[in-house]
């Protein structure tokens, strides 16, 4: 059976794990069962998964490791929808939504411990060494993507910061984590954790690029929602680099406008090149990711890995 | 120098780590140091000083396990000024309130995983898990109180699970994590945990009756908050109880309700026996407490703790 097949096996004993949870708590339970009802990609949790396929003998502990990953994205996204006041969350109402604010910070803080409750089960020191870092750099990538709303004077540096810190660090963590599982050698584990932490950036901007796509019926997330909530993502910082003052002024009116003519901000980006300098930037990262990935010694591994980097690529929503 | 000059000493180590925490961003930084600017009774640290006391050259581990606990309290504290919408916290604006929800959320991640870190760094297997379940079930206790608002149907037994989940958890776990600290025989760290527990719940009796209580202007926090929040608290269970179905009548329209009648509320539970069966019931946390106290066999704990327990009670704010 090819590894891909194994690990997508894996990946449902994985989402069972995490359901079979039982909570004795009327309202937590629905809570906690609605919020895993519908999976995401789960690409941290296969990261995970290939990241310690070396060895299958370690079977539980890899399974349990990928479902503490899950969990902990898991409580990230049920905070950040507090955030954001996002609506919804993979194609269903989000918590905030349905319930309350109140329900999605103390659902999300749930989530978070039972996730450390499982880590400490695991008994290994250099996971949860990874995994309380990961978490914190995680936080302080929301923090820093906050403060930066509106901010039309902000770097490229700090823009790639912040996409390491709230997502690629997650990616990062998760391969790390897989191998210090399987005790590798310090190179494979370096190999694998740059890897992924560049394929989380890659993912983080295609991300970006979605929202500036027009591709709406395809995504299923309403278009130019950064913009509208003033975030400024790389599309809009290289049109803006791009741009001469009247151009400016245009883009600067656009940041935090909830009505936005859709056509015409589209236009407007990229007639700037901020669609075109954005994949620039994401091949930049997808070179680095490939780079680490062909340095990975065990074939099967390797070829997972660039499967996943073309569907962080290629991806449509 | 007597056991509680001490661990004021100690206290403030316990502080100077806490603030002398070096984070570089500037925003994060900024949140941080206004959390930390003022401190609370800082309970929780104490206990956790005074039951691991009896071995005072564990100095620098005793100090981290203290300012893990706080930090742990603090993230607590952040996110339920989020959901209870508190405009303030110790005297000051609470975060949300300067800044935002958001801002509160994410500065909470952050506290909470910063503890986390330093947990991991303790290096005691015993400790991360009864810090993990026990941050655990604050949240289920939140929760729980959160979807019991204007529930007039609750249970005594579902308020007193509230009270320990979402407060007496947090003093259980700093006593038996200062007791595993020093690697005591099962007996202290049981009797310890026990009696810090039942000091927690009486802490938390006590925070009721000052929301019914007519010093305003002594506890520095408007009168009947839990009311308005349509929150039933100990007071309001008991005078329901007793109340006839005219009297039940005028309590279920108070809940809620944000612009009350002080003095007639108060007259109002006053009269249905709402205070006394409420100090009744501290009076029976008390006697567990002070019985688990008694058995202590260390001369100066058991002083410290009795001194905690009569703190607690008879505070006024």
């Amino acid at each position: 059976m090819p590894n891909s097949h194994l690990i997508e096996k894996e990946l449902i004993k994985v989402n069972n794990l995490i359901k079979n949870n039982i909570i004795e708590e009327e309202t937590i339970s629905n809570l906690y069962k609605y919020i895993f009802k519908t999976n995401g990609k789960q690409l941290r949790a296969k990261l995970c998964l290939i990241s310690s396929s070396k060895d299958r003998r370690l079977g539980k502990k890899r399974i349990k490791l990928a479902a503490i990953i899950e969990l902990l994205h898991t409580a990230t996204l049920v905070h950040d929808d507090v955030v954001d006041e996002s609506p919804t969350r993979r194609g269903i109402k989000s918590v905030n939504n349905i319930w309350s604010n109140s329900h999605g910070v103390l659902i999300g803080d749930y989530i978070y411990s039972k996730a450390f409750i499982l880590m400490v089960e695991l008994g290994n020191a250099h996971i949860l060494s990874e995994l309380s870092k990961a978490t914190n750099d995680i936080s302080k990538g929301e923090l820093i993507q906050l403060d930066a709303i509106d901010n039309k004077k902000i770097s490229l540096e700090k823009l790639e910061a912040i996409s390491y810190f709230k997502t690629a660090r997650l990616f990062e963590a998760a391969a790390k984590c897989g191998a210090l599982l399987i005790q590798p050698d310090n190179k494979y584990q370096k190999d694998i954790s740059t890897c992924a932490k560049n394929l989380g950036v890659v993912f983080q901007i295609k991300d970006d690029l979605l929202d500036y796509s027009q591709d709406e019926s395809v995504t299923g997330k309403p278009v130019l929602q950064d913009l509208r909530e003033g975030k400024i993502t790389y599309p809009f910082f290289f049109a803006y680099q791009n741009a001469n003052k009247k151009e400016k002024k245009q883009l600067e009116l656009l940041l935090g406008k909830k009505k936005l003519n859709q056509k015409k901000v589209l236009k407007l980006i990229n007639t700037l090149d901020g669609i075109k300098e954005t994949e620039n930037l994401a091949m930049k990262y997808i070179k680095r990711s490939t780079k680490s990935a062909l340095s990975l010694g065990n074939k099967n591994i390797r070829k997972e890995m660039l499967n996943l980097l073309d569907a962080a690529l290629h991806r449509k929503k």
